[in-house]
């Protein structure tokens, strides 16, 4: 057995016996990729176990990531900081080895994999900011950003329409240094895939542009690495490597099968598997030979050396590029971000006007990009709707870009955005209308789980749209958005929360935002400094009756403001004073201290109405079984914008007639 | 000019005056579709204006459904019931010319369709069905099931990752009835797609075992009647057609540009075109030549009749097959079954045991689906997990199946299972875990919106499904399915709510469901013969004190049932007597009379606490302000479920305190 197949082996050995110590998990993709995975780590792989965040490493991403311990077992053999009671404790609760890789929980992962095509899709995000970064910052002699974005991915990942999308893009936009390699084990979880799946992928990513390297034996080393040397060879075409694979590999009697896939393979099995692998081990123990084969920390400490001393030539020669980089990939804003945005703001609450939100939004990123050179947007073939260009935008086609042109592509393009700010050194804004935000669901999802600074744009945001008719018109979208864990959704009511919603999602270091706009005018609306200041705590007090004194409260989001502030003129005048409370992110006013949110809606007041044109249910937590709710029960339809707001009941009489209803 | 370019140019002054009427939609599209569009209705689509609804008409779906005026104007022109009148309404509330074509809101209308992509997938389903009805119910010389599916989609859906699952499955499928005629015009709304879109198409289709004709003339009609003639020539490849064309074909100013794509053509460029098409006649007239050079309905009728002959044949020839068939198309279930299906649901009260409900939901199938052959299963590669297959279940891929291994595809599974309902003769269901319902989340909500009668199965259903951890753990999805408009979300508590959660799915004639399963056991519940009736009507007291005097109300559903009448015994030793209500569907249960919801909620008891392991917020509809909610504020984590539930505070010991604070 060549001393290759005996560190690959380490690998299957760690993955079926924490498997087993488990009770649960993926054993047969580790022990299928083990070769592979032992050839790209010790021959390719530019990384540094003690620095795990050292800026110019290659990215490594399990698309497949229930294989989650094939990468916890390469972290660990490597010398990153993942020790053996660490694997002993896979799958446990508050483990660094959960049953999926999980971005901050564990050194060395770059991303949160398990839903499968996501993985390769952030793993296309990646290549496409290396590719933007040295577009932007590598000067002749200097490539101080230059490194690969490798991932695995497995039939699920081939199977699910992300990898369609993800893999156009990257063909057209020709990331020469993305290397994916195929796991072709021919087994997913309903058995032998040829009775659903008789793709001819090679030919399918020839057809994207991708460089395909075909027929690779994934248990061969000398095959897997000269596969890879022609992958890192160069050239710009992104690089699939088609692996020919035996999941659970090792085992005897259930290697090639779907038994090995996703369940323990059981004593007696893995007793047999220790026999055909002829390790003589006994579980999560590794002889020291075998660790030290393994060991990265010596050459990845003097990688980030030489790439230091590489990087400190740079900044010498172009001091004000090196800083620049610098600051991006620190996360943090530039200095005068805090003062130049609040001027901003200021400025439009001063000047404002009634203009879309979406195009407040426009008018915000054309404001706020120029102090933020890591702001990077795009849209899924919306630009002109959406509204997400400014006079710096650059497609990334060109060698320095700043704004990819998706095409319709939303859910990959949510998947690469996550990517994009997990490499760092980028705030990546994507943009579609709202009620396609459903097609990114999951990545919407993934965005908050990881977490990832991405900054979700969605137009269009209500019936208010008009005669697109209901496929186009969210209803459900604004609630189901909210109830993401951990997501921040922004519905601004005018140009100025508007300002407000994209400088508190550029603020929210590490973290997503959803900012809703409309596709129609909404009013200017007047605030005095201090709810000038209370925007960004999510929700405020935006009218109140000129002597405090309220019956009512109206609270309402986005294009409803305005409705629930010409109502509260007409109950004035009707003798029912009501305040109206703005409440342009719901999950902000919600952490607010409790003195704070029972200032705004105190908890005296029962006679409450909520006013937004998205589904009414929601609302409920704020208005209770004793308040009302104009919102939209059913879809909506075709007809111009104004017509359906009517229609649906989005009228100054139906208000004041809830109000009054409310107050009894 | 050629008698076959004047019908064509119909097509385009109707779509450029009424969207020049409406001030908004897409004329680009139909003036760049028309010439195709008449070579297919005129030469080869088999329908019958009279008899919108006759079986065996080919279908015709446009994928790209923002091009709806071509399809109304088609229909119109052919002698459908739809009138100049009808077209002149385009995009006017309560017209039966929406923005986008809506299933039922237009004759001859097949699918809702603008998503892009899922006209394309639903099309797959439809030819799905037919191929799988003629494999059933064709015998020699008695071809009754034999139609094609006719679909138009543009560079939009060929981007979609939906496209890629779709026409994956249809190669491997091997539905040679289906016929997809790509608008490959170049154009998308960010301008010409070469910055975002350059993939080799039909190399792509190629791959997928299509048989694909390149490079047509869309403007020569010649052209296109050949490569129609070749498509439907026989063979069990699907056939893509990729046609170039000029979008906004005549308007000379605006064709070939992203302008003539999503706006009205404007007053002068109209005018233009009429020069340029040599169109002489004011808007929204059609001179009598025309319409005869159209009109179908006589042939249409000779189909019909010729088609009733044959099925008459065969009607005396195979009596019991032709008697099937006629049941499964009219719609309407057995007649046995509304008594069959109680039967068996009282046989699992009586006999019942603790098994998780994904379990119980099979049982549930393997007693339903003999008395249905129209029962059409299927899951994206988890069927031995969501636990979807039942001993008559036969894979599609053979000559007359019921069940389709979908892969790794949840999207184009349930925009597929939307097709199959379409068509008619199926009740599809489809399945994956309840987390990865995100990535079919659109066609989703197009079941409820169509609406079409597909039973969506979710198992794996919280965070008890354990160590898989937070990327397969859903919190946010069953609020959010809820927020579906017209959606049905059952969650059951046990084996008997699962059988009746699955009758109730089955006779929701026309309209979705879905079906929310536990992959842990759960305890079955005992009920009077009032409950187990009750049942149906969406919520219900499970459990009340002897004397039926409670202080409180529990409020819970599927594993969380347990867990409040566990709670409820202990509060009941402690002096606390309460009502447990079980809620398996909130929607249905809303839609009682209120005398109903009264009895099971009196409003006099605002000491309510509910309980779901799924995001806590929804429930404030029915708990308020005053009661509390136990359920979920942030993702899970990787751990056993037992320990899950315990560390997120699904304990009896937190139950009991949140009523004891409720009662205060």
């Amino acid at each position: 057995m060549s001393d290759r197949r005996v560190l690959a082996n380490a690998v299957r050995a760690l993955a079926m016996d924490a498997v087993e110590a488990a009770n649960n998990g993926h054993p047969g993709m580790p022990m299928g990729m083990a070769d592979i995975a032992e050839v790209l780590w010790n021959d390719f792989y530019s990384h540094s176990p003690n620095q795990p965040k050292w800026f110019n490493r290659d990215r490594f991403l399990l698309s497949n990531g229930h294989g989650s311990m094939l990468q916890y077992a390469l972290l660990h053999l490597s010398g990153y900081d993942l020790s053996i009671n660490d694997l002993k404790q896979f799958r446990e609760l508050h483990s660094k080895t959960p049953g999926h890789p999980e971005y901050n929980e564990t050194p060395g992962v770059e991303t949160t994999t398990g839903p499968l095509g996501q993985g390769f899709a952030n793993a296309v995000g990646f290549a496409l900011a290396e590719k933007t970064l040295a577009g932007h910052y590598n000067r002749p002699g200097h490539d101080i950003v230059d490194h690969h974005t490798f991932v695995f991915l497995g039939d699920g990942c081939m199977m699910e329409g992300v990898s369609h999308e993800a893999a156009s893009l990257a063909g057209t936009w020709k990331l020469g240094k993305l290397v994916a390699i195929y796991d072709d084990n021919g087994i997913s979880i309903d058995g032998e895939v040829h009775g659903w799946f008789t793709d001819d992928t090679p030919k399918r990513f020839e057809a994207y542009g991708w460089k395909v390297i075909r027929d690779v034996d994934g248990h061969n080393p000398e095959a897997i690495k000269a596969a890879l040397a022609e992958a890192v060879s160069g050239g710009d075409q992104p690089v699939l490597i088609c692996a020919k694979t035996i999941i659970g590999f090792g085992a005897p009697h259930k290697q090639g099968k779907e038994e090995s896939h996703g369940s323990p393979l059981g004593k007696a099995e893995i007793a047999a598997a220790r026999d055909e692998l002829d390790w003589r081990h006994a579980p999560f123990e590794i002889p020291q030979e075998i660790y030290a084969g393994w060991d990265a920390r010596k050459a990845g400490d003097e990688r980030v050396a030489k790439w230091e001393t590489a990087f400190a030539a740079y900044a010498q020669a172009f001091p004000e590029l090196a800083a620049e980089l610098q600051q991006r990939l620190s996360g943090e804003l530039p200095a005068d971000w805090s003062e130049k945005s609040a001027a901003y703001i200021r400025q439009i609450q001063a000047a404002g006007g009634d203009v879309a939100t979406r195009k407040a939004s426009q008018q915000a990123i054309g404001a706020f990009a120029p102090l933020l050179p890591s702001l990077f947007g795009g849209s899924a073939d919306l630009a002109p709707s959406n509204l997400t260009l400014w006079k710096g935008s650059k497609s990334v086609t060109g060698p320095d870009g700043n704004y990819a042109h998706y095409g319709v592509r939303e859910f990959g393009m949510s998947a690469i955005a996550n990517g994009i700010a997990l490499h760092g050194g980028f705030i990546p804004y994507d943009a579609t209308f709202l009620v396609f935000s459903d097609y990114a669901r999951n990545a919407v999802r993934m965005s908050a789980l990881i977490p990832a600074q991405v900054i979700h744009v969605y137009t269009h945001d209500s019936i208010g749209l008009g005669a697109d008719g209901p496929t186009h018109q969210p209803i459900e979208h604004i609630p189901s958005l909210r109830y993401i864990p951990g997501n921040h959704v922004w519905r601004p009511c005018d140009d100025v929360e508007s300002a407000v919603s994209w400088q508190q999602a550029i603020e929210r270091k590490g973290k997503p935002s959803c900012l809703i706009f409309s596709r129609q005018n909404l009013k200017h609306q007047h605030r005095s400094d201090e709810q000038l200041a209370q925007i960004k705590q999510g929700g405020y007090v935006l009218s109140d009756p000129a002597d405090g004194q309220f019956k009512a409260i109206l609270l309402a989001t986005g294009s409803e403001v305005e409705l629930a502030m010409e109502a509260s003129r007409a109950l004035a005048d009707a003798g029912v004073p009501v305040r109206v409370v703005s409440l342009p992110c719901a999950e902000v006013f919600d952490a607010q201290p409790l003195e704070y949110r029972e200032a705004v809606l105190p908890g005296w007041c029962r006679a409450r109405v909520a006013v937004e044109a998205a589904l009414a249910d929601y609302w409920r937590k704020y208005v209770g079984l004793d308040g009302e709710v104009i919102g939209m029960h059913s879809f909506g339809a075709s007809a111009p914008g104004d017509v359906l707001l009517e229609h649906f009941g989005f009228t100054v009489p139906k208000v004041v007639d809830a109000v009054k209803r409310v107050i009894g």
